[in-house]
């Protein structure tokens, strides 16, 4: 596949990485320089310097061509604009968001986007965790 | 069940609101008295100002009565030290730590502490989502 993310922090590199270590092509775009740093030395894609909210930016990573983008910032409403634009304008197969605020979830869908939320899935695995030992561990109850 | 949250940024204010509103007596520490605003009106808990790696806060949370410590901060050293405060010195049944960095995953597991890394789960999360859709929609793959 060939896979578009935007933003390079702790959650694009990651993904970057594990994805071109899948045999995928990856390019990733940050707005800083110096966030691909946080790529691992075997990161086999492209890094592509400016902002993804530009369409000459998203050009640049031939977008058109992607099979897959993936908007992993931490501002919502650029991940929300990012994805829109790829998902309506460029028509990009399959286009996710991360949700960084909560409250965002809700904004997201009504657009139509889909989303993953990191601070759902480790509220809901807090709390099964918890709930599975309510057993007799918590005798102070 | 009553439980310490060590963090009030957004993922342990969230998880304060949530448990808070499930009916459990909540005690939420963080540095920044500002941080407690995150905390939702309906929050039944208590807040304390301090520093959760100093015994004295610790203490005033009554720590030494807790079922759970869950430390939520964006600082793994701080998750780290707390947690393995928590377990070994105060015998807190349960604790449990977010991990920030996921290069910290092995650290804490070396050191017995059980942790939900959000990261870790919205990688899967994305991963079998693109694994899920590895159908008709690609054929430009």
């Amino acid at each position: 596949m060939y896979i578009v993310i935007v933003g390079c922090g702790r959650y694009g590199s990651l993904l970057a990485d594990r994805l071109s270590c899948l045999g995928h092509s990856v390019v990733i775009i940050d707005r800083q320089k110096n966030a691909f740093k946080a790529l691992s030395a075997e990161f086999s894609g492209f890094t592509i310097t400016g902002d993804a909210s530009e369409l000459s930016v998203l050009h640049m990573a031939k977008i058109d061509a992607a099979d897959c983008l993936l908007s992993m910032c931490n501002e919502d409403t650029l991940n929300l604009m990012v994805t829109q634009t790829a998902k309506f304008i460029f028509g990009v197969p399959k286009v996710i968001a991360r949700v960084y605020k909560p409250s965002y979830e809700s904004i997201f869908r009504k657009f139509g986007i889909e989303i993953i939320s990191p601070i759902q899935l480790a509220l809901e695995a807090f709390l099964q965790d918890l709930d599975l030992d309510r057993g007799p561990e918590n005798e102070a109850q």
